[in-house]
């Protein structure tokens, strides 16, 4: 039986690696690799080279890297669960075939995920789409990592969740329409809670009103060489934050963040963040 | 300068560790141990058991291991938040004759968390009121972990977030009471999404309404040998999961579980679990 082996391998930091991703590495004999082509730029550049560190590191020789072209996404219309859903779709095609193609009846392929995947990855339910269509035949197991979320947790020595309350982990894509449609509610003080964003290109943070009792824990690159992190009151620091990404930005040609937003408990006005 | 180690060290799996948590734990002098007493029972004796093959696996010789007894939480009151915030209060008494009297000017003090230090766990929060003290001066650094969610979710190779989509984490206590207030929102369609339940003693989940679309993923003593995973639409596994949890606790004297609940994202009826 053919198998594939999902694997996080943390937020950055090479010794992210868990034990366990190391054994799992060691054991591949394929590592299937989407290239996002040489078109693209210093991104595809910095975090395939990072993770080709990783596998010829940690992986047993001999072993085969068989690199395919990530197919792109449409990034101009508004639909976008729907082109995201056609994008898994046409990476779905490309996994089919590889594991068809490239994979023998008794070898275990491995696939590198940053991060945890579970969080805002598509691999997992692109293999069970994979599946779905009857062809290929595989079993998989996932291997969990550091999340990017626990990473910056970890770095601002701070706990995502307080006693006895919730964390939402959420898009910037929603946070910015929550704030843009004033969704706070102030009959459920409940409901202040933490909230990470994630895949927020556009600092949505930046539109919290300034006098928010809000703190933000912002952290870029993290567990690279180059983290960059930065916390205050997020009337305080938002503009700093939105500068040194953008500086970041242009200097590295891609930037990849997160971060935590935190009212103060005793806060009652409005102007916060809840759950979005 | 003093230093303590918070390392976050995985959700049981030895294999969990990362290779910063190894060389975290080799690196350090002294390991702080909160142990529970032997009245505490089998809870204290495996876990204890666990975390000190951790040490002797990873640690440099020669170490010291001081361990000191646990504050007894008040589990009888209703006012969970403040029985909590009086029992870290306590924990903040020991860790900071600790570090005073246990951990040498130069040397490196390492406490090792189940999980990830940042979800549903103390230390940080004991640390920084040490410091707030201003008695044990010591600078401290978080070494991030696999959580139990990212363990959950890889055991049961589900995604917990979808296209576009929130995460929200919360506690069986919030679930329950949600439940019972029945603050379901039915003209939130957004609302309706993936939730992670942690600290469920009480099986909050098997009051979710049995007609509602809503599949749970649940696992306990995620990562070790003993582990049980169970999934399926709630009102089918409700019972199961119930009397299975109930009979691995009466034969192990203790029980660690969290699971999903995920929604149907086409479901439009009542009985869901929003956010809580």
């Amino acid at each position: 039986m053919k198998e594939v082996l999902v694997i996080g391998i943390g937020a950055g930091d090479p010794d992210h690696l868990t034990l366990q991703a190391v054994k799992a590495i060691a054991a591949a004999d394929v590592f299937f690799v989407l290239d996002k082509g040489s078109g693209e730029g210093p991104e595809a550049h910095d975090l395939t080279r990072l993770r080709r560190d990783v596998i010829r590191t940690h992986a047993r020789e001999p072993y085969r890297l068989v690199e395919a072209r990530d197919p792109e996404r449409d990034r101009t219309g508004d639909a976008y669960t729907e082109a995201v859903e056609d994008w898994r779709s046409r990476r779905a095609d490309v996994y089919e075939r590889l594991i068809l193609d490239d994979l023998g009846d008794t070898e275990t392929g491995a696939i590198l995920v940053w991060g945890d995947p579970s969080l805002y990855d598509s691999t997992l339910a692109v293999l069970e789409d994979v599946l779905a269509r009857g062809s290929a035949r595989f079993g998989h197991t996932v291997i969990p990592g550091v999340s990017s979320v626990s990473a910056l947790a970890a770095r601002h020595r701070v706990s995502l969740t307080r006693v006895a309350r919730p964390l939402h982990i959420t898009t910037g894509r929603r946070l910015a329409r929550a704030i843009a449609d004033g969704t706070d509610r102030p009959g459920e003080p409940d409901e202040a809670g933490d909230v990470v964003v994630m895949l927020d290109a556009h600092c949505a943070f930046a539109d919290i009103p300034g006098d928010a009792d809000i703190d933000i824990y912002w952290g870029a690159y993290l567990g690279t060489p180059d983290e960059i992190l930065i916390s205050g009151r997020v009337g305080d620091v938002a503009e700093r934050i939105r500068s040194t990404r953008a500086e970041a930005r242009a200097r590295k040609g891609w930037i990849m963040d997160t971060y935590l937003l935190r009212r103060a408990p005793e806060a009652g006005g409005r102007g916060g963040v809840r759950r979005v």
